[in-house]
């Protein structure tokens, strides 16, 4: 079976984790990616060794290639050209612009959450959603936290049912390295309800969803506390035990040492895991609790690489690579490394 | 009526807060103030012209004073001898040792949030339990948390009655200028439930309460997100309009620029409030939000002050000096200017 | 006499407390204070007694204070129809359009250092240039950190001549409440030479300087050390005490517990002061050393009041209130209640 | 030839780092790592595949470790019976007592920076003072402050002489992921000289030195800034060429977007790094200036990683592998993947 080709469009943050994922799926391949400068990750690519080929929005900026040494391919077009499917990660409002060239080129696209939902023919979740992307053209990824969110909803809802979550999202402000954005000794507070529980509606229209969303001066990864209303009761060892399971959960212990969102990062880092990157969420143990019907736990959103096997999935759906869910993003999970029992 | 005599041991953060408040107070007397060393607070009251009499836990170390001309005006004992009650504000555990000499001297005293229960006769909060501090020797305060989280929901319980809340506190980890604790890039994640819910259920013990705790690198302030399940249905205005009414309690909005803890603490500077402190607690109106029968609202904890007016009152229920809640807490209000329809 | 009368333009961060410090001027009179919105800042004026007369830059926007039952007394014009000087306090480059309104009612003015150089007949600094000031239309201040840095270089330079000095700036990012700008676990490195350096020159041409600035994610006062080449040697007694005897310079101890930034933000608010300021820079005892010939000293400096005597400063220039130079900054010290010995 | 037998005592942030980086060395060996708890490094390294033996100081401890199915190879008094040298990365004060039992085995030991000078035959700098380590039998690295200090100094004073150097050190607090240490929202002062400058002097006698320190609450790597007194004058451009040759130094610009501590990190996590490591400190361009005869230039410390190469340094001195500074420190680079011209 020949290969499904695959370009990453913006090579940024969320765009050099996607091509990763892409490279490490053996039935896909990552034809190349785009970019518009000699960025910090264009110059890293560079040094690392070339391992994904570049082309340009704009070719007539190609000179400022030349003189760092860094090689170019061609242009987004002729990339276009080659691929079946786009991933676009370029700057939220960018992909608006972009979707036209795709249209053009005959490429199915998924884009990111910055873009506005409009964009695509369904707004999708691989755990949550996948059969509503199969044979679409063009998906649009659900952000960081609704990502994360949404699959630790979608375990308990598919194991007790949810009737409804009420959240607070403790939000890291900044990525590692960020200095065009940032808050300093400040907890910013934002109006209920958030996007995110919003969105979530969104994707699992029969779950009731809303809440809090605070911003922190961190940049190690979102904690969301959440309050769910399950529509039968389940108890810790049951719910923990299914999070267990979960490819994409990890249950992590206070006790341990994993005490926070930064033990998290370092834990990656220790791993070995490139760029320091966790695809997976993690749920604390000792954050279960009940109050009343209502069940309570807490989640870590690894915010840079949280959506990378979702957007995976996005391209298993369009493609109708696989047309049933659990063998789509078993497929993923299998390339991405993760795996149930964590 | 001759005014009650008061002494504030500790001259700490919280310390010199309660003599201030106790000075305002126009039916109490500030006899003094005790610490142990020539701390920056102690050398502020100093220079500040050494508006209260300073009394020493040891009077050996008298000679350091001296030398910076701090007046020293006695010794522990000799304030014990003066006054009625003792508000201890030393740091946890030390409370303990000093009950003995409260006992020795007949003086009676209130506790602040880091001792044990067990210290005290009564675990107090003004607006909350009043009349189980009428007349008894030991109170002991509820934390700054547990302190502000209980005026919300004690309005809410006299409102409508509260069946259950499911809390997310957001806790600042370090007072302004505290160098001997802080996190840095981190965000903290507790065991379930948190003392402060455990706390809120000894002082209305007809609530459950459970949740989260998720410390944070900054300083100005606690956010507490609330989900509460009210026994009678209530309306954001009847709650906003309840909240707006209560002394101790402040409605912001968002949309004015109150957005987040820090614009509270600036707020405060700007008032021209002494030590940019704000003894309410704030609530953001566009917090509101409704999950199936629950309500949800965030508010803002100025750590620093909270406990102030609640500590007041508790010399008025120990004293006996109102036996009528809203009487005395409507007293401790007048004398710190709080007033209803902030 | 008559009082010399003072608006300020812009009622922010600076605005509040230029208007404070004028008013505490016996010889000067605060006739009233311009905004375009009610900020927080006009507020918090109302909520603490609308002790100062407010005038709108836009009329038509009245109708939004009376909502808010402020009082608005006039509009920028009338304002400056009865004051003698100005003291634009707005956002970089907005003064520049003022200045014609300034010239179109004969009012003179002092900008803050947001400002182009080129605004001002003088680049100001009250001890070390005040001079240069005397009977000019349009001053410009330096910024916060030049004007402490100066305050301490020209009390060396006095002393025993400056030959050179070679600073690096630990930068706050924001202030306490700020939003809008911010860094999050990032030490942001800036090129050589920072702009204070540069300006000092401008102020001080006999005397040369350079130096590194890296921005911090704090918010309560920068930190400027600083390794000068003094023209003849002198001893850290000397040094010590000229600064301690300097009104504007405060020694401190890092032994007696004054051993950041934010302790001296947290005695500001122990002592009572209003707004929780210091007008006042510190130097840390402690930080004295030599290196050959160069002695080296660090300085605090407390970014949001900082400015505040020098500018009261350049009234008394403007206005040729004074033509001796340590007579005027007397009189601003007296008023504004620094004394030397501190 | 056969391998130098090494072994690490204390696997937690520096010790994984000095197991990776020996295991890199062709000419070494890592026979294991020793340390006395199941941390998260150790899960980590168990979830990765257990690619180092482990060692326990304690082994009444194994049960703990088999519980988790992590395997003991060993009591630490095994692996010293195996080893030529111990690469102690133990707590400070902890490799006070290992001694002991490194002498009671014959085996070599480099203590990291944390214990005291005393511990050693010779405190050591791989690229300084080489020649003294070698056929030591106990070394002491310096910190890693001092060690990336050392390196841009003693670079400079082997092309031009250095005659003093003033130094400022913006230091980060904690390293990711740390709770048990931090600042929050402060800068802390430390008085002048720091160790950093001292230790400097013991390493390069000939080189008069001092400084501030200025704690800072970030985790990616201390700055510093330097004002060197060099014997000779040099150009930028020559002084930068010999840093971008120096295998162990990297040359960055802020114009292209190395604007930060945490840009470096960022891009070392792009490079795929293991554990997002960079083993070279960083030099900002623009950070060149002159004052007088001085030249200023500011420098990156990657705290966790930069001790790394001059510690095998260490061993390759101690066991006479090589008694040329240059082979030693070329071998070491080598294989550490290190290169001039970045």
């Amino acid at each position: 079976m020949s290969k499904v080709k695959v370009g990453v469009i913006g090579y940024g943050t969320i765009g050099m984790r996607l091509a990763d994922g892409v490279a490490a799926q053996e039935d896909m391949e990552l034809v190349g990616v785009v970019d518009v400068a000699p960025t910090l990750a264009v110059r890293a690519l560079h040094e690392a060794g070339m391992y994904y080929d570049l082309y340009l929005v704009d070719v007539t900026r190609k000179p400022q290639f030349d003189e760092l040494g860094i090689p170019v391919r061609g242009s987004m077009d002729e990339l276009l050209e080659q691929i079946d499917v786009a991933l676009d990660a370029t700057p939220g409002g960018i992909g608006a612009k972009n979707k036209l060239l795709y249209e053009k080129h005959g490429v199915k696209a998924v884009f990111q959450g910055g873009e506005k939902n409009e964009i695509a023919d369904v707004f999708f979740h691989g755990y949550a959603n996948y059969e509503r992307g199969i044979g679409q053209d063009f998906l649009k990824l659900t952000s960081c936290n609704t990502t994360g969110l949404i699959r630790a909803v979608d375990a308990l809802d598919r194991l007790v049912g949810v009737e409804k979550v009420a959240i607070t999202i403790v939000r890291r402000v900044a990525d590692p390295g960020d200095t065009h954005r940032g808050l300093t000794n400040v907890l910013q507070m934002d109006t209920v309800p958030n996007h995110q529980a919003v969105d979530l509606m969104t994707i699992m229209p029969h779950v009731q969803a809303t809440g809090f969303l605070v911003h922190t001066p961190v940049t190690h990864g979102h904690i969301i506390t959440i309050v769910a209303t399950p529509k039968k009761s389940v108890s810790k060892e049951t719910l923990m035990d299914t999070f267990r399971e979960h490819p994409r959960i990890r249950v992590f212990r206070i006790a341990d040492g994993f005490n926070s969102n930064a033990a998290l990062f370092k834990y990656a880092r220790d791993l070995g895991n490139k760029r320091a990157d966790m695809y997976e969420i993690g749920v604390w143990e000792e954050s279960w609790g009940t109050s009343g019907d209502d069940v309570l736990f807490a989640i870590n959103i690894p915010q840079e690489a949280v959506t990378i096997p979702e957007t995976v999935d996005g391209i298993r759906a369009a493609m109708e690579m696989q047309t049933d869910r659990l063998e789509a993003v078993g497929l993923t999970n299998r390339y991405l490394g993760m795996k149930a029992g964590r």
